[in-house]
């Protein structure tokens, strides 16, 4: 099969590999569907994270193609959600809650184990990872929120239930990357009153409103912090989302969360948390990898039904060939995430 | 009156101060009955946190002796404790339950209001700051328990609660200072199966047992980690109390804590915040200085109840007079906490 490999900061080609296998029988293999481009890929292509060479992209969607022998709820030919992270949810970890941490889990393309980024993957502990969707046939555009679904629309989920958004909420979005604008539909779909997106880009400023943001603040910084206590009495907000993992973008999440509030943040931690004004006002800090595989059944409902449509967020879309620049059109902002079509269903 | 004046790192003096007055329809004058020193008192006294000269202390229990004209619920006579943070209970924060960041109140003994190691105190917002202990006589033993609940037992319950502790839990209790051990009594309370007490000092130890620690760890760092980690599978306590506050217990705490758990941090932070850690582990943080007013009722009635004896943790008393050598049996670890018998009730 052909897949992307990550061989160095700013090189990644297609390469030919080995065509999956079930191994285990907990395994499936899956033909790759659709793929994407995170934010976190980014990083890796901009050499601001480490990682070692070998295949990359976390998140897809595809079709069941073999099955081990141990695996009952999945049939060749099922189309199937791929959680960024394998898990087997009865570890202490998964029924924590923290499927991400699952002691027999890992990560897809991570260097290790095939990514999302190329036409098949060997997919480990198959049956409790990956979430079939009913019918037959989809259109691109439910295609694209499903894919949503295995990361980015989920990671957002994460911020707004880590904060504890609720019915009547006034919730603050630091970041208008695809999880930033994840976590505005995010916090709409859970009853978010007001929702108040930090965005200073006019094309994501309108997937925002789309997603249900009530307000846009284009400031940052101390700007920001000021207009956004200004707008809500000078107490802050009830729950902050903070998608974006800069020094900067912390500081203003604390400085902007209520007292007494949480924020939550699913941005990776580039900088120095603010202990101290954390701790003077009493705001607490919840978040990380988002685990998945426990937010899918209820996100994959609200896509069915037609309630939400994360997909939105895919702006350019290319095919495996074109992987370079799909990470390039995200680097260089004039697409705010890249889909890849590797085949259909 | 006479009251403990902070003048510089290491120098506090008993000084003639003017006699506290109503100012405000709601205040109250109180004379105080027993008075400590907290461990955030030392930070001033090694020079290690910043403060201006003037009064000191912020926690006291007395006796009612004139209220301002708006006051219902006092009477002179009554015994009152002293939540460390006088506020409403109206304004935005104190209803989020941040009542420390209450938007009118303040914090005794910071400078500029009356402190807690002195003859009496000005308290503002007397009626919904202070809480009456009901009965007319008490013994020593009783008088400490109440004393404690002005600050050092809520702000171990503060750990307790922000960290979700519920029955049934295991619980790590980062510090053995007498925040630390108020912690465990807390965690105890609130039903934790078990309480893992990392404490190294033999006096503490016997406190941490008698407050219902089931194991006692007495390493530190990385030693402590591995031990922990041991005892819970290798997943961690459900539950982190961390009432230090330095850079090592906080890695400990973010070390420790199962992933998808809470780190409930009381220590104030003097250190940076462990956030990879945290963040890869799912791990959250909350806290801060406790709302001592809002949890004092049920406090109390178990200290009524003679269920809990919060009171343990003063292990020397002096009177008004001795309040430097109060500082520096603390500072010197011959106290794990001071009590000030300044008058009786």
């Amino acid at each position: 099969m052909r897949a992307a490999v990550f061989h160095r900061p700013g090189l990644i080609t297609v390469d030919e590999r080995p065509d999956p296998r079930v191994l285990e029988p907990t395994d499936a293999v899956v033909r790759v569907v659709r793929g994407c481009v995170c934010g976190s890929d980014l990083w890796y292509w901009r050499g601001l994270s480490e990682r070692g060479p070998g295949s990359i992209g976390h998140e897809f969607i595809g079709v069941v193609e073999e099955i081990g022998s141990a695996i009952d709820g999945l049939r060749p030919g099922m189309l199937v959600i791929a959680p960024f992270a394998f898990a087997d949810l009865a570890c202490p970890n998964c029924q924590w809650g923290a499927t991400v941490n699952c002691v027999h889990g890992g990560l897809f393309g991570d260097g290790t184990i095939d990514g999302g980024q190329g036409e098949a993957v060997r997919v480990p502990l198959a049956e409790t990872t990956l979430v079939p969707v009913p019918g037959t046939s989809w259109s691109d555009a439910e295609l694209a929120s499903f894919l949503a679904l295995s990361d980015v629309m989920p990671t957002g989920h994460h911020a707004a239930v880590s904060a504890g958004v609720t019915k009547g909420s006034t919730v603050a979005v630091i970041g208008d990357g695809a999880v930033g604008l994840s976590a505005v539909l995010a916090a709409h779909r859970l009853g978010a009153e007001r929702i108040v997106a930090l965005s200073s880009h006019a094309d994501r400023q309108v997937v925002a409103r789309a997603f249900g943001a009530t307000d846009i603040v284009a400031q940052r910084g101390a700007e920001a912090v000021a207009t956004v206590l200004e707008m809500t009495g000078g107490i802050g907000a009830d729950a902050v989302l903070e998608c974006v993992g800069t020094q900067e973008a912390m500081e203003t999440a604390a400085a902007i969360a209520r007292p007494g509030s949480i924020v939550g943040g699913v941005g990776v931690p580039h900088g120095v948390m603010p202990a101290t004004a954390l701790f003077g006002r009493n705001v607490g800090w919840r978040g990380g990898p988002a685990p998945v595989r426990i937010y899918l059944p209820e996100l994959l409902e609200d896509v069915l039904g037609g309630t939400i449509d994360p997909g939105r967020v895919f702006t350019y879309e290319t095919d495996l060939d074109g992987v370079v620049e799909a990470y390039r059109a995200m680097d260089e902002r004039r697409a705010i995430k890249s889909i890849l079509r590797v085949s259909e269903p």
